[in-house]
């Protein structure tokens, strides 16, 4: 019953909303470059596992922040070749196996012996026009794909996309904000982020009004060129309801760098809050990705910078956190927020209450860590019951290894089925509802949680 | 073999020791009122499954305090009806469909289309003599049902039900001493319950020990009603064993208003090791229902009251919450406190090794939103490891939905019969075992936990 | 296909790197006592299920602390097997099933009817030469068997072992260095232990640095006995990384008994990173088993000691807690940190992305509440997707009961071959891979994580 399930979601088109991968891939429609630089170094799934057993980013090929000199592209795939069978048993495993063998057509198994047979049968593909970013994305069935992009970005791959018809509203490969470097007053480079949003959009960003006034402005911005959702990857759901003075206070504080930890926390939460009032006004859909202690090794952090691996989730707390922002706009029913976590301890305890209960609450997909079989799993079993399947957002992939997508969708689809043939079985559900579900679970619902 | 186990189970008489059903129901025998009024309106599990979709409260017919008007029943109803796909996969959906087909015969689906027929033959059904909530009652097959009330409560009902030989000690209905708006200083009107208890008790209820003797009386005259248990729905299982000057300090600063929110938990904590002391001298069963942050909406209370659906649980700690009660109390042999959790986090790392060792302490059944098939084999699979049987207390349905009380007991009974199946199959029990135990687990742990 | 991966691994040597047998058993080879004190009385997962269900630690034979007197064992031992049925379900049901069986040939079942039978056939047999310990641990297939011990232990038995061919390094029976008693402040006698610390060292234990000789200088004995590993009991995994002052105002107030709670915490936290510090000099492994509220019930503890039940996990953070030992050893190569848990909402959510990312850490074995059969599936679905199997570090059994020691890594094999044979299944993993993975499991893994 899983497989006819599946066999009916399987060609459906991929709805791909939320994400990472580099839209200038698609803009420019290039090439990609060597095996290594495209399936090793963009994927910290992959060099956080080699690292954990000694391996070295820079033997992974990985670049240093300082632009110190790292192996050759075929020496570090060796090094992952010889390295595969780490692999067994994970999420990562499935998608390159699925890569491999679905994409460029190995059926022989990597490992140190094949090493170079593998690189040079997928650099030689590479090199063909049928395996360019947009040949790919045609093959792969992708409907709609969004990336995440900066503030400070100028947008200039995505105008790009608009002009060929790819992007904008309603295209194929659209943006989200993601305003993480000019509303996050740990982040790199804060004051002088904020300070280039101000040029950007020719509002004074160092007064609360017309820092948010930039914001706004860059929203519409993002809007412009497809945009349907932002995104907020805060180290928790904070959120607060703060009176204006307070706000230009915390604000002084972040530009001036003396902000505390937790009054970086404040910031952080009534931006969140600020978030929700504009997405009433605009009709973004707000993504809430909380619960990662990010650059856990400073080490790492020197050498190679943000996202190569070394963050680590923590509890999160949703119930309290949430509480501002909803006791503002919790009933609001034009409000959306997605709601993702990666403590799955909060499943049954908050969160699928939240989204069984609040108008304006989705939970998004299982996230990161728990976007894996068993992951995928325990997220139905925890959250349906409360949830019901109208409250949850579909899937999405959340990568920048744009290869391991047709793998991702489909390993979720396949779960999603199975689930729904259990519940068939147990007389939990019956047979054409199942049908109906499989096909929300793989698209619809996606549609409807991100406005597309 | 999981069949065989429910077949020997399936028609045992109900135990119902927990739940929140109307006394007034059996005391006047009435029929019940429209369909709506009867399903929809009192299951906090169906509006706010139907509010998280954006239908209004008003929509479905609950009340709202200003007496505002809402639809009327039938138009409730078909709203209901036509978004019942909303259940699927949901307790809810089992619990409606099981009450739909096996208590009014129906045998097509509900939705838009069949909202009347469905209306029409429940309304006419519940017109009829066999459909009085006695002559229900004893269709279930139900053995004991206990109410949940408040000391405030004047008891007529059970009153009548104590004189009609249906109530009393030992009887059909029994009440439970259900003390939050006495002893929680965040209550609606606390200092007004107070004063009330006095005035009902003839005890000085402003000094501690005339409040404590106050709860005492009401616990005396709930017993005459037929109770063996008292239930607590604290925020968290906090406890305190406090020296009187500070118990009265905190009585006057609950009672003037000025406790803060630290002061509120100290009372309430200070509670419940006094309602362990009264338990050792009356014999009452304590039971601890914590972790719910009630009233998460501040909207919906204001317009609709409590328990509308808009409570969220959260993080719970019970082994160092517990520990004052337990340093004084842990190993009295004649104790017995029920524990229940909305954090599954805590099963395995608090609840089932504070039961496997503490003779006082038992695990109260899968609760509220862990009340479901899959919440229900993760506590089996969870707790009975660590704590064994013997120290759970079997399971109770906790509902407001006089009719879902046949199909909570039933899905209970085919998940623990499902469980133990699978213990035999791999060779973890014995077939007799198992045959033994599914009867403990239907009917003899409910009546050993709660002393019936 | 799970029994074609056990057949593969069944007969396996036991390689048993973490437990607490007693090294004098094997050092003297003496006949075991009665049943009772073999069976009953070390086996706190025993006692404390009994105790749970009103039976006094006395009437099942466990010596008092002021050495009043007790039950005889027969009597002691009709009291466990009256009360047997409240195992069913329960690991320790498996395994003393396993030991009746496999060990002792007792083919009827045990219950107060074949109390006194089964306590006559195993005394006999207790009293045959080949089931003295080392018989025993050769029929066994005990390939290597840890015991942990204190510092301010003579090793004596360890010496007898070193003489006879059984100990020292590489050697059957090891040491583990166990140093709570002289490193956490709130253990019983605190000062006195690191005063008797100096005298067994000679080292000035008073000062900080004096400390950490004679702590690196007990160190050095216990790897002269074999050991490759110390352990530590902590509340938490907090660690810190403080300045020499700092650290010897904390040393004078544990040594004066003034350090409050927070002092306390904050000693312990420094020892384990300089713990670290010394595993990287001298290779031993660093193993954190945290967690534990012990003595929870003072009661007990008064009257019977520690050890015998009354522990109870609490909620446990990592991820911040190791930070200032990770910020300083956490990209080393040649250290290994294995780290365990009694709270498995930290598997998915910072263990298993703590193992896939550092170096250092590897995960160990499902611990104490979770060493069973649900709680090892629970483990390998959650663990493995993020963690990889090269992360964890196999099986140990961790016991005091050394009968058990055969059922208990039967049990973990069954389990982690079911869970193999399931990812074939599922195509998640190639047959060939899962015969390996099978070896890993039950030998390999340990061997190497604990230098074995």
């Amino acid at each position: 019953m899983a497989r006819a399930l599946h066999a009916q979601v399987a060609a459906l088109p991929i709805v791909a909303p939320h994400g990472h991968t580099d839209a200038g891939w698609f803009a420019r429609d290039e090439a990609f470059g060597n095996p290594n630089d495209l399936l090793v170094v963009p994927d910290h799934y992959v060099t956080r596992m080699l690292h954990s057993q000694g391996v070295g980013l820079d033997e992974m090929g990985v670049p240093e922040r300082d632009g110190s000199a790292v192996v050759q592209p075929r020496a570090a795939w060796r090094t992952f070749a010889a390295n595969y069978a780490l692999f067994r048993g994970t999420p990562s495993g499935l998608w390159l196996d699925h890569t491999f063998s679905e994409v460029f057509g190995l059926d022989v198994r990597l490992d140190a012996g094949t090493a170079d047979h593998y690189y040079d049968t997928i650099a030689a593909r590479l090199a063909e026009p049928a395996f360019r970013p947009r040949a790919l994305f045609e093959r792969f069935g992708i409907e709609v794909l969004a990336t995440t992009d900066s503030p400070l970005d100028d947008l200039a791959d995505h105008d790009r996309l608009v002009a060929d018809g790819w992007g904008g509203p309603g295209g194929r490969v659209v943006t989200t904000f993601r305003p993480d470097p000019v509303v996050d007053p740990d982040f790199d480079g804060f004051p002088g982020n904020v300070a280039r949003l101000g040029e950007l959009t020719g509002e004074p960003t160092t007064t609360w009004a017309g820092y948010l006034d930039a914001l706004r402005r860059r929203r519409a911005d993002f809007r412009a060129r497809g945009a349907t959702a932002t995104d907020h990857g805060h180290p928790s759901p904070a959120t607060a309801d703060l009176d204006p003075v307070t706000c230009q206070r915390l604000l002084d504080g972040a530009l001036a760098g003396t902000l505390d930890a937790a009054g970086a926390e404040r910031f952080r939460a009534q931006v969140l809050t600020e978030m929700a009032a504009m997405s009433l006004d605009d009709g973004m859909v707000l993504q809430i990705h909380p619960g990662s202690r990010r650059n856990h090794s400073p080490g790492l952090l020197r050498r190679f910078g943000r996202d190569r691996g070394a963050d680590i989730p923590g509890p999160t707390d949703y119930v309290e956190s949430l509480r501002p922002l909803l006791d503002r706009f919790g009933e609001e029913p034009d409000l959306r927020i997605i709601l993702f976590t990666l403590d799955e301890s909060a499943y049954t305890r908050e969160l699928a209450p939240l989204a069984g209960y609040y108008p304006c609450i989705t939970l998004g997909a299982p996230w990161w860590f728990l976007d894996s079989v068993e992951g995928m799993w325990r997220y139905r079993r925890a959250v349906i019951e409360t949830a019901g399947f109208a409250n949850t957002a579909g899937f999405n992939d959340d990568t920048r290894a744009f290869l391991s997508i047709p793998a991702r969708h489909d390993v979720a689809r396949r779960v999603d089925c199975g689930f729904l043939a259990t519940l068939v079985t147990e007389h939990r559900l019956d047979l054409d509802d199942a049908h109906e579900l499989a096909v929300d679970c793989a698209v619809n619902l996606a549609h409807r949680a991100y406005n597309l």
